[in-house]
């Protein structure tokens, strides 16, 4: 069976198109059994196409005008959606065109379109945005949901594992990932209700869905290496989330700041630049982009809005993997496995109806 | 009118009496008006003043032989109170013997232990934790709650951020301190709905309380130094300083591997040692220690259980400007001031009787 495609809002994310057509480009010499469905202005698609013979090849353009901004409401978005880049991607999704679909725009809008025209899978109640962070140990971490869901109740926080678990099946390739809720300590009285009711469901639940589950854990300890999967509802995803970003760039510029407040400390950065290099490489957010809204029929990557080629490409990367390891259908399959448990999915079905 | 005294539980603390003393002595050399209660096992207290006469001169010891340890429950610690070096700290604070605690041990049998004996100001429904933290800027961030309270209300939020403000006024010396709500995205719309209702209470009380309030701030702009005050509940500021304090640990490491990768980067770093150093102390939590339970009928501050003597003295420093600086009697004062609002204190007096 040949591979989905996947379509590309050529016209999201602040750099633009020759940016996005770049990271394509490069993602796919190293997955190149893949097929791009270019959605944007068509002349400008083609323009950036030039330097990139291999991607024109296996790439087809839908032109389309509109183009969702970055101050567009979600509610906008909805309404301008039809004849924009990102709607279209999406759209290729819903029909079949594409297997998936990756843009650098406005998270917002990103989110309201794609849970409007994808819908969520059967099982799932709701979406939740997905991403890799860095850790000390041999894996990236996967944390989830980062925002799509403010509040959450103890079923959604049960599904988001069940769909991280999935996910880091194909990122470290461990068959029972460890899989762990966060909260403000690791003893079982600590935190809200909620997560208490999720942590006793995910102990019962976790040898049907091949978990290896322990509990909570604390936004201290998740770079330590030891956890594959960080479940928490959006509200405290998108803190923890912009906390770490926020300090890894607040440690730069105090290192910036340092190495440049004399001349002894400039040779020596000069001369320990190999080292700085590694820690900046390490650190950089191209390396670790691509977010993805899980839970959908179909998959969504949201690449930096900022993201360099290299970004994009890791982006691409992230949604091609995806897609090779069928992730969508394997959640489908763990849901299915426990699919008629009443303790996560109290009357899922007849909500969703 | 003399100052206060203030108590020192030496008992807390995983480093023992020794560094509890030795930071005692040398926050006294900066606030030398200062008396001290001593508070724990008589013969290691007296040992270890032997190397300091002037805080032996400036104290009175109160032996104890109890110590709450870092595995007692909150529950089993209040029932244990009364004979600890913790207990009887706050005790002295009650009885009016000292106007402030500082302890090393266990935060959460500190929290309830003070709860119960100060009890809370009048106006004020629930204490809150709040800690300073490093930025861009001139001044430190002081965050609240950090964890003293699970799940709040908007009306809590208000009278949080009354509290930051007045201990905002004595860290940063603006007459009014800028406040944020700390949430997921800075739009209006943003957010729960308490953060909304808490947001909209403020805007409208902001010229009463000599506050300059605008909205929310997001945990990645925590750190770029426009801002006194992030107010949020005690979950979600628990996460984003262990986010904060992981991610900061976590570059460190990444730092110190990196240096070590080459001879190169080893010669590279010697050379650059004062860059490094000054990076190191800005990030050093010593510098930085010294977490004040707000809202209480006098001060209690938490001193990091790992501390130094250099954190200890920190902590004890802050202990002594909140004194000096009446904050406690300040935040009554600013309670008064908009007592009979009942936008943000509905029902308060009724609720707590």
């Amino acid at each position: 069976m040949s591979l989905p495609r996947i379509a590309i809002d050529a016209m999201g994310g602040d750099e633009g198109v020759r940016v996005m057509i770049e990271g394509a480009a490069l993602a796919r010499r190293r997955h190149d059994q893949f097929q791009f469905l270019l959605v944007g202005d068509e002349e400008r698609i083609k323009n950036a196409l030039q330097d990139h013979p291999n991607l024109r090849a296996s790439s087809e353009i839908i032109h389309t005008d509109g183009v969702i901004s970055g101050e567009d409401k979600p509610s906008q978005a909805l309404r301008r959606s039809k004849g924009t880049s990102m709607g279209r991607a999406i759209e290729a999704v819903k029909a079949g065109d594409a297997g998936a679909a990756v843009s650098g725009g406005n998270t917002g809008a990103l989110m309201a379109i794609s849970k409007l025209t994808l819908r969520t899978m059967p099982g799932i109640d709701r979406p939740a945005l997905a991403a890799l962070m860095p850790t000390l140990g041999d894996n990236d971490l996967i944390m989830l949901d980062l925002g799509a869901n403010t509040e959450c109740d103890s079923r959604n926080l049960v599904q988001f594992a069940i769909m991280g678990a999935a996910y880091a099946r194909v990122v470290s390739g461990r068959a029972e990932p460890r899989v762990r809720l966060l909260n403000i300590g690791t003893e079982e009285i600590k935190g809200t209700e909620l997560l208490r009711d999720a942590s006793a469901i995910l102990r019962e639940a976790a040898k049907e869905l091949s978990i290896s589950f322990d509990g909570f854990t604390e936004a201290d300890k998740m770079a330590h290496g030891n956890v594959d999967v960080v479940v928490t509802d959006g509200f405290s995803g998108n803190i923890a989330l912009k906390a770490v970003e926020g300090t890894a760039r607040f440690v730069a510029d105090l290192l910036r700041r340092s190495f440049s407040s004399s001349l002894r400390s400039k040779i020596g950065f000069l001369i320990s630049r190999p080292a700085t290099e590694l820690l900046k490489h390490h650190l950089d957010p191209n390396n670790h982009n691509g977010a993805v809204f899980l839970g959908l029929n179909g998959i969504v990557v949201k690449s930096h809005g900022g993201a360099s080629a290299a970004g994009v490409a890791n982006a691409v990367a992230v949604t091609a993997r995806l897609l090779e390891e069928r992730v969508t259908e394997r959640i489908s399959a763990d849901l299915a496995r426990v699919g008629d448990s009443s303790l996560w999915m109290p009357g899922a079905q007849e909500e969703r109806a």
